[in-house]
């Protein structure tokens, strides 16, 4: 049932620009064939000493690293493990807000007190870099913090200064660990931003599903220097990550690695290259935005990744679910994630020219139509078509009149009232309530738009009147949350 | 480099008596064509509402549960799910010693206590069932215990009296979560043990790779009855499993669960045909010992699972150990386990008759060489010999002089001394020493042999005589052993 409605994806004449990265362009004759268990000669990825040794560490030579680690449970096991070994159980950590909810988890396990850093806020609405004077100020409010842990690049394709960073935990003696989920192409070509590994991050997570040819779920888990013990992070991974690991997922990391080793920087140039007549035809656009590096302000974002493509609408008259939507239905073209004001288009060294073409052809055609019915919207226009629209639920017009009021990662900067940990939280008697009763009482469970997946609370916070209005509001666009019931009530402790 | 050895594997003559339960015979076209991430129409593993949800019915239809989860790293992260979810932080937990590491995982993670029954030995050295009245008497005992938790089957086929268990947990108040990682094919057709979840468990969890045709690291995690929340399962799941599951794995669980609906019944059924006529061949053995369903004493254990044949080499003069080297080398049959006094081979309703066939005829042929061996040995042998053997390491004679005298499991019976909780040991400074020079030292890590992945110590546990002995012994005849340095040194509490 699932396999023939995954099949029928594949056969259709829909390009993905999403992950993974391998955009359904590797080949492998039946998995069944090559899924085996830890018999002699195949090694143990619990205890590697011979074959799954040698393979790992040449991931950890490709990446510049110490040791690196395959993980089959995905970043998620890796951030886990990393932060579990890094940090002893209630310690006090400097977490950046815009953390995927993975980081949380691990905060959750470990009993830990977070004291967060805000990302910047951009022009575009999105949120910028970590600036390294965050990070020196939360360590002089809070110099017993045992750990920093920030996200690079962020799912729109923000990387923040890492070697500066690094340069700030290291003079305090503590390690930085950096979810780099989507940066695990980065360090090979110029053209896209340094490895964090280094420039000096201790510890290193990259999902080589999301930007590399690997099967989903894949992932890596680099250590760099030696504040991090690997030994713990084993310790770790072993709890984490299960007992029955998949020798087609490890084979598939291992294939990835050697591809990247032979390919990765030609490949990753030709896309550069492409990307770069893809940006410059994109100039056109008359109401959609995609500025790729235009936008980069050295205040706003240390460096860019390219490979994101992200398209604004907030001057379009229609929300990024919808251009999403235009462009699966009218164009056969899948984008990654969509929420108000933009959409995410991810490219990867496997896309073929004609795809990217697709995309800049719908783009300047949706981009066309949008501009007429601009036009003619602002000949016709009259506040009472407006009031009408917002009856009926013509989606289109009311996010018109919406678009622009709330930017789409702005809450993350809310600065949320912390009254318990998230451990604490999370073992408290709990009950639910609706969401627009729930202002003021403490969220007992997260509640994640997911994609991104970065939580708007965080068991343990108050829920602040910003946050109930962006849940609303997410939830009525059609984003997908997790964390709500059915019936959109929250968990709230009792 | 790792795929093209496991295609070696695949296409060389060797037949696979170990898992995965496909046995390498379902097929499936290119994974990489239907791995996609979460778009429209795809669902989300941790917020299911369509296809997720519903495949994920058609499983808990098929195992008579009120919930199941599909798990895509493996028990693992089920067993870690069902124990978090069950009992809060620092509670007090009834175990069996004999469960897989990934329990005490669990413990580790909730700061538990562990209060342990023991189950009974058997006359072939090998775990019995966890009896009711151990149950019974720890709850009187230590009647602040939140959970209790046992494995059913064992590795060894070993089944419990689930509904007695449960009973007596149900009678408190608290749940019984069943470990059936090597059962999930229980509960389809008469000729093997009964279903956990059927008998009255609150939470079981099953390995659909270890005996079903699924892939390598899917399992299920099925929930009865109200006392364990599918609420907080779903939390604990948000944490210990990816939040990139694969599609593949998704899609191979659900191609499981639709074969074994179909055929499982059927196929089973003609599996205990076939093992009926196996096991009646195995009288004719000599020296080796394939007892089957005779060895199955009431008293020390409520069921016996036959697809897992368990080769006895006690009498033959043999470790199983050299009897698994020898029946890959000389017949290219890859057995799933072996230890000092037996060894495993794993059937599945995947077998072929030609492949059982196979393996009656190695085993005959050995026990006859081994008959002839021994009465040869009996005829020469002398008091010298047998020194010399030990000096120079002949490991088969050396091993014959062994045999019997240690059991194999019978060291999981020896009540180890808790010094500290499982967490308080992990958290605590630590150092490594020899092993010889362990004893009396508070264990910091796991030491694990893998396979079963039951822990000889469990952090927190004072190391006894009998544990170096076991440890020591078990390394020196190549079992693989998690949780010593390469130099053979063990990770104790400072």
């Amino acid at each position: 049932m699932l396999e023939e409605k995954l099949a029928d994806y594949h056969n259709s004449n829909i390009y993905p620009f999403h992950m993974p990265g391998h955009k359904q362009r590797m080949y492998l004759p039946n998995p069944y064939a090559i899924d085996i268990t830890e018999i002699a000669g195949f090694d143990n990825l619990h205890n590697p000493r011979e074959i799954l040794r040698s393979v790992q560490d040449a991931a950890a030579r490709l990446y510049g690293a110490e040791r690196s680690f395959y993980l089959v449970n995905g970043s998620t096991c890796g951030i886990l493990a990393a932060i579990s070994a890094a940090v002893p159980r209630r310690a006090h950590v400097i977490v950046a807000r815009n953390c995927h909810k993975s980081v949380y988890h691990a905060l959750e396990l470990r009993e830990a007190y977070p004291e967060y850093v805000y990302p910047i806020g951009t022009k575009m609405g999105i949120c910028g870099q970590i600036l390294p004077e965050s990070i020196e100020s939360a360590m002089q409010i809070s110099p017993e913090c045992r750990a920093v842990i920030i996200t690079s690049p962020t799912y729109d394709g923000m990387v923040s200064d890492i070697e500066a960073i690094a340069g700030i935990a290291h003079k305090q003696g503590i390690p930085l660990i950096v979810d780099a989920a989507h940066g695990a192409h980065f360090g090979f070509a110029k053209e896209f931003p340094e490895s964090p590994i280094k420039a000096g991050a201790d510890a290193v997570i990259m999902s080589v599903h999301k930007t590399l040819p690997s099967l989903t779920q894949t992932a890596l888990l680099h250590i760099g220097g030696d504040i991090i013990s690997s030994e713990r992070v084993m310790e770790y991974l072993d709890i984490y990550e299960t007992s029955s690991p998949s020798y087609v997922l490890m084979a598939g990391i291992d294939r990835c690695v050697e591809f990247m080793s032979r390919q990765g920087t030609d490949r990753l140039r030709k896309l550069a290259v492409r990307l770069d007549i893809f940006y410059k035809r994109m100039r056109q656009l008359k109401c959609l935005s995609v500025p790729g590096r235009d936008m980069l302000n050295p205040s706003e974002a240390y460096d860019f990744d390219i490979s994101k493509i992200l398209i604004f609408t907030n001057n379009a008259g229609i929300t990024g679910i919808e251009l999403k939507r235009r462009l699966r239905s009218e164009y056969e073209l899948e984008l990654e994630m969509a929420c108000k004001s933009y959409a995410i288009a991810l490219c990867s060294l496997m896309d073929t020219d004609e795809g990217i073409t697709r995309l800049e052809d719908a783009l300047l055609a949706i981009d066309d139509s949008l501009f007429e019915q601009k036009r003619s919207m602002q000949i016709h226009k009259n506040p009472e078509q407006y009031a009408q629209a917002a009856e009926t639920g013509n989606e289109d017009i009311q996010e018109a009149r919406n678009a622009g009021t709330t930017s789409d990662t702005a809450w993350i900067r809310r600065k949320p009232i912390q009254a318990m940990t998230p451990a604490e939280a999370v073992e408290s008697e709990g009950e639910e309530t609706a969401i627009e009763e729930s202002e003021g009482r403490i969220s007992r469970g997260f509640v994640v738009p997911y994609p991104p997946g970065i939580p708007i609370l965080v068991p343990g916070e108050v829920i602040d009147r910003r946050s109930v209005t962006v849940i609303r509001h997410m939830s009525e666009i059609g984003m997908e949350i997790e964390g709500l019931s059915g019936n959109n009530r929250i968990k709230i402790v009792k």
